[in-house]
């Protein structure tokens, strides 16, 4: 059945990534090829928010070059938001309020780039056209540097913070070890990943060798137990002269309260927020004495284009090209997702899988890829992991600094007199 | 006059860097090429501590290939130490220590890679042929991520450091800018540089229009002031939507107290240790609301050779060589220094000045390289830093981490009975 041609709206949502863009692209320049399916293409302004707002940017008053580029440009290009949609039952207004501005953008593809709560909102905009009679296509492309959405083998995001965590870990080490005779014996790198140890393990890839750094990974998945910690930590000064511990932010006591909450107080005698990392080095502190230093990598990681993994890359770009080529070939409500179909050689393909099996499902690190001991990876998650830092996708440079391109993010003229507030 | 070829030591002494194996490479490739002059080349094993120690590091045993790769390898690969020599006056046993074990090792080229403790030091071991009769040829080459020693246009470690702290500010720069609408507004990175704010001037190079990121830099050499900061702060996220801020670990009050050290208390109500981005972060919270996020590089800016500063590599591996050219055309007590002949083009070479001017000597950032406001840098910062993170100098991968190497290390058979308590 031959239909006349509707428009595409695109959001990034949640946490941005090195590679965000890159899928960014992948879903315009497929679009732009898909013209006989998709008219004009919109992206909203921060996300969902944009939609809700009218705030829509035109994509075709960007340059072909400026769209090739965000393949090499960290961040989300458009704006993204932390704004998850409340259930139909719970805020109808919202969902009455992204078909008004549908209708009057003639937007009949939804492309929603994000993790875990995006894959949500996917699926219940999905669900627009049988509850509110308002038909329209539901791709989900997945973005999260977590990597911890089911039914796909990685998440795009996470293949270059894992490479910027594994070389950070490495030269962080590598300078502790320089140290450690008259000075610096213990460094503690804190890593990103609230919910699941995926970062915090590749920074495991930093050593290959028995004894080798990271002598000490801290997952969430493992309940932490200071006094072991602490008697590893000596063990590890002691047979190697320095200790290097991976903490994730996500790490917790056995009864689930974070180590980052358990510590601090500042001046006024509030509860200190966030650092792991300084909690942990001050046991050490506390606990042996030793001189230590500690890194935050917080957004440094998961912005670090310049590091970025050429897999990553790839597959961020190669879900986003999915996405269109889905819609169009009418699928609906799924998300292309990664399969593994051999680690070594490494080979990937895209396959669609239902959103409704992706919202809201949680992948953690499983045991078996976790040492017996709690504190390192094993074989298997190392063939796991391997492969997705695999590469460098280097951004072109401009005196000194990576040459990363801005939008000219023109506004799409507003049909709507009614406005909505966020 | 021709003389027979005498042993020489090389030490690598203070924080490391991610260039200062380059500055090896430079000396043991020039002193291989010496060997008119020059006969067994030794390390000492982490820095002074080996040669009082007796434990050399037997650079014969190391292929060339491992000692090109120095080249791309950061950290200390000899091991560094924190350890100054007191003055011949206070502590004679040191320095007749020295000179026993370089008498029993036919030592006479002293080279020593160091920040300004070092050159002190170097100095004062170039003082041992007339104080104690012990004839040796002594050049310190120069290292410092701080960039404050004098007389040299730049530090070794500075550009590389510079580069990282620049490209991170963007990268971070353009995460929170995507988020800034719904989630967080202010992001803060700390970055290195006790004394002198040049790590943190090198932050300003990720703008280069007005209103760009970052929007604020805290210098050492500008007093605190925190109405004034909490001002622009607000300002710049009424303007822009956020606000980026690079502080300096030296950022301090008028009264010359530590930013980082006015704050917080741990559970036991000692003073919490370290990391100032905390501290600001928690002023803008408590005084603003504004959701942040902050980073502590720490290690990860000086040890970060995956993304070094190609004129940075050069200009290290160039004092290295000179160090040794100098010796061997019979200059003592001085110290390869780098002289800018041209800003556009970039220019340079490498000059001899006394170690006697350079010890102990700070050299701060210039007020006239910080704006009026005392919250940037200016055209002139900018000129002067701009060609110290110029190109790229990547090392080689492999299965997506850099291929770093680490020397055989072979220990030299001591020839001394005698033990030296360190």
């Amino acid at each position: 059945m031959k239909t006349a041609p509707r428009n595409a709206f695109y959001a990034q949502s949640g946490g941005v990534t090195a590679v965000i863009n890159a899928s960014a692209c992948g879903v315009i320049e497929a679009a732009r090829k898909a013209r006989r399916h998709i008219g004009h293409i919109y992206a909203g302004r921060d996300g969902i928010v944009g939609a809700l707002t009218e705030d829509l940017i035109d994509i075709s008053a960007e340059s072909p070059a400026t769209i090739r580029a965000l393949r090499h440009t960290p961040a989300g290009a458009f704006g993204s938001a932390r704004f998850k949609l409340k259930g139909l039952d719970k805020n109808r207004a919202e969902y009455e309020r992204l078909i008004e501005v549908f209708r009057a953008h003639d937007i009949g593809y939804f492309f929603y780039n994000g993790g875990n709560d995006s894959m949500d909102t996917a699926l219940k905009v999905s669900q627009l056209g049988e509850q509110l009679g308002y038909p329209i296509t539901c791709i989900g492309v997945p973005k999260t540097v977590d990597n911890d959405l089911p039914l796909t083998d990685c998440c795009p995001g996470f293949g270059s913070v894992a490479k910027y965590i594994a070389i950070s870990t490495l030269e962080g080490a590598m300078d502790v070890a320089s140290m450690a005779r008259t000075s610096t014996k213990v460094f503690v790198l804190e890593v990103m990943g609230r919910h699941a140890g995926w970062i915090a393990a590749a920074g495991g890839l930093a050593g290959r060798k028995a004894g080798e750094p990271p002598h000490i990974i801290l997952f969430p998945e493992i309940a932490f137990d200071k006094a072991r910690f602490l008697a590893r930590v000596q063990e590890c000064v002691k047979s190697y002269g320095y200790c290097v511990i991976v903490v994730s932010e996500g790490a917790k006591y056995p009864d689930g309260k974070f180590l980052a909450e358990a510590g601090t107080l500042d001046a006024f005698g509030h509860a200190q927020l966030g650092g792991v990392g300084p909690v942990v080095a001050n046991m050490v502190r506390e606990g042996l004495g030793y001189k230590y230093h500690w890194a935050v990598a917080d957004y440094l990681q998961r912005a670090a284009r310049h590091i970025a993994s050429k897999t990553d890359v790839e597959q961020a770009y190669a879900v986003g090209k999915a996405a269109v080529e889905f819609a169009v070939r009418g699928m609906h409500a799924v998300m292309p997702a990664i399969r593994r179909t051999s680690s070594s050689p490494y080979r990937w393909k895209i396959v669609p899988v239902p959103l409704a099996e992706v919202a809201n499902v949680e992948k953690k690190v499983p045991r078996n890829f976790i040492t017996a001991d709690g504190f390192g990876i094993t074989a298997a998650c190392r063939r796991y992991l391997e492969p997705l830092i695999a590469g460098e996708d280097y951004p072109p440079y401009e005196k000194g600094i990576p040459k990363y391109v801005r939008i000219r993010g023109k506004t799409v003229r507003k049909k709507l007199k009614t406005e909505f507030k966020i």
